[in-house]
């Protein structure tokens, strides 16, 4: 039996040979280089999830060799945030990095992709997305605008928001003005309060001004650098209203058809390989933040069950009515709820049952 | 301004050029081609975990355009499952897929790189291995076997096991006869059972003649392809010995290293894909498995906290007695189990907190 094909390096020439295969070379990679534009709708240099386009980018032109070079920008850089679907879908750029909730303004159904209130926690979301029929309901949803989505990230559960009000029963919410976008906002809608839409930059001086009494962000590690815990009291968990944000990266169908088959396969695998490692960075992370921001003086409280159980009410009226008219919605909502229910009973017997004697 | 370097498609003719940069090539791939043999520790078609490894050998060889082709190996197929780990320290295969854990009898640190009993979850080994020093430390340990590792998929919280007496209580263990490896045997036999070994093939067998009283697999969807369920009375939960297994996927560091950049990010990016498509899949599947059993009349039985709590002190000792004399498997630990702390904390705050409202 003859030496492997590549018996020049040392250790190789104690090879197995492998039976009788020959080298053969795969299609020869094509040459012709991709220049592609990606928009966000984070802003530049954002820590996480911006980075993980811009990370994705660089490890897709070390694997292709420079043979797919993505330019990254920033919202606002090439297109204004909220246009990002729009600039993909018409070909301006050919990536965007974001969360699919941002679209529900034309699309509805499009939030179960990204996180409902009291939905599916990070590790239900990867596990119905890429094993539950949920990212094939994503590609139909999408591919009537001529994108192709992946999930490419998740901010796991988060927080419940910056107070300066106790939230002791849910009549606290009564004229309550928070920050708070989505269907997170419908709800606190819905519990009497007012949902306020202010722009991620204006958050802190409304907040220190008093013309907002709350807002939501991320968690720890992003919120320490927003600075909400020098002008909020109370910082309130857990983040009912997103407990498990998946973020998504989507392409312009036509270019990535376009690509060879190794370019489209580098493309799925680094985006899923990101989908897990900015989980793993946010939870890595953020219990330090949370600890620092309790050293210098706010107060961490946990919602009361009674507002929790309210909220949850008024969380399955507001998903609901938002797909009441929507029969691709129905679908989506039909299998979101089926894997829930199933996934949840899993938990039950396994995280949940274990988490108390981690 | 010029029109961007692929301007041949049509939805390229929207494009916003590219600021003036030129479109070139990086350094041409080199058409050299790797013919590689892995290795793993599971049996040949073994589901989930076997077939991980054949899917990114199949993903590799489609990502380099046919320059990276890894044949893949089952457990005796080119050396029996426990002899991988030296077969590619050694160079007769360049790659193995298995677990840390099996390779604890020359390497005892190495199971804090798989699981031990009341240790981190899944999401929680993650975020220590990725963006907590973890990996660092496996490299470093590996590295003096000329290995390099990847965290390369996750089991998930595992079942109890398969039990053909009540537990009831921590004396309940004694005399038990339960085939289980590792460091979860060594807790069976300080609590007074007597840990068995069992290859895989023979564990039905032993447990329906009664010579054994109990045994440990996976998790249901696993477990129910071993047929357990028909010769067992009890299913217990939770899996207190493996509380999130990684699996791995190491590579001869030689191999690693003569390989180009473009086909070392590939390898990279692949493997950590699977780290989380293997823990989506099981979590996915597990559940219908697990009431399909419960309609075939198993009965699922969760340990008391007494016993758990019995077993955790169990546990904690032979950890301790592991690495008594081990200098550097006392680093491990000492990273291990500040990180658990931290990440319990923040647990609490997140995922505990949000568990029962989902």
């Amino acid at each position: 039996m003859a030496v492997g094909a590549i018996a020049s390096a040392p250790f190789f020439t104690s090879c197995i040979p492998d039976n009788g295969e020959t080298a053969t070379l795969g299609a020869p990679p094509t040459q012709k280089v991709y220049n592609w534009k990606a928009v966000t709708t984070w802003p530049p240099n954002f820590p996480v999830l911006g980075e993980a386009m811009v990370n994705i980018a660089k490890e897709l032109e070390v694997m292709s060799s420079g043979r797919l070079k993505i330019k990254v920008y920033g919202a606002g850089e090439l297109v204004p945030a909220f246009e990002a679907f729009d600039a993909v879908a018409q070909g301006v750029a050919q990536i965007c990095h974001g969360a699919s909730y941002y679209w529900a303004g034309n699309i509805p159904a499009a939030v179960f992709f990204a996180s409902v209130p009291f939905g599916l926690n990070a590790q239900q979301m990867n596990s119905w997305l890429l094993y539950g029929g949920g990212l094939e309901l994503w590609r139909e949803l999408y591919d009537q605008f001529g994108l192709i989505p992946f999930p490419a990230g998740n901010t796991g559960v988060q927080m419940g928001g910056w107070f300066n009000k106790e939230i002791n029963s849910i009549e606290d919410f009564k004229g309550l003005k928070m920050r708070i976008p989505g269907l997170g906002g419908k709800v606190i809608n819905k519990a009497g309060g007012s949902a306020i839409t202010v722009a991620g930059g204006e958050i802190y001086t409304n907040l220190e001004r008093g013309n907002i009494d709350a807002t939501e962000w991320i968690g720890p590690y992003h919120d320490y650098k927003m600075g909400f815990h020098k002008i909020a009291k109370y910082y309130y968990y857990p983040g009912w209203h997103e407990p498990g944000t998946t973020l998504e990266m989507f392409l312009n169908k036509e270019a990535y058809e376009e690509l060879p088959a190794d370019l489209q396969e580098m493309v799925e695998s680094v985006t899923l390989k990101y989908n897990h490692l900015v989980l793993s960075e946010f939870e890595a992370k953020n219990n330090a933040f949370l600890e620092k921001m309790m050293d210098e003086g706010v107060q961490l409280k946990e919602f009361p069950k009674s507002v929790l159980d309210s909220l949850k009410k008024y969380s399955t009226e507001v998903i609901e009515e938002l797909i009441e008219d929507d029969e691709f919605g129905q679908r989506i909502y039909a299998s979101f709820k089926a894997f829930k229910e199933e996934s949840n009973s899993w938990n039950k017997t396994t995280e949940g049952a274990m988490a108390p004697y981690l």
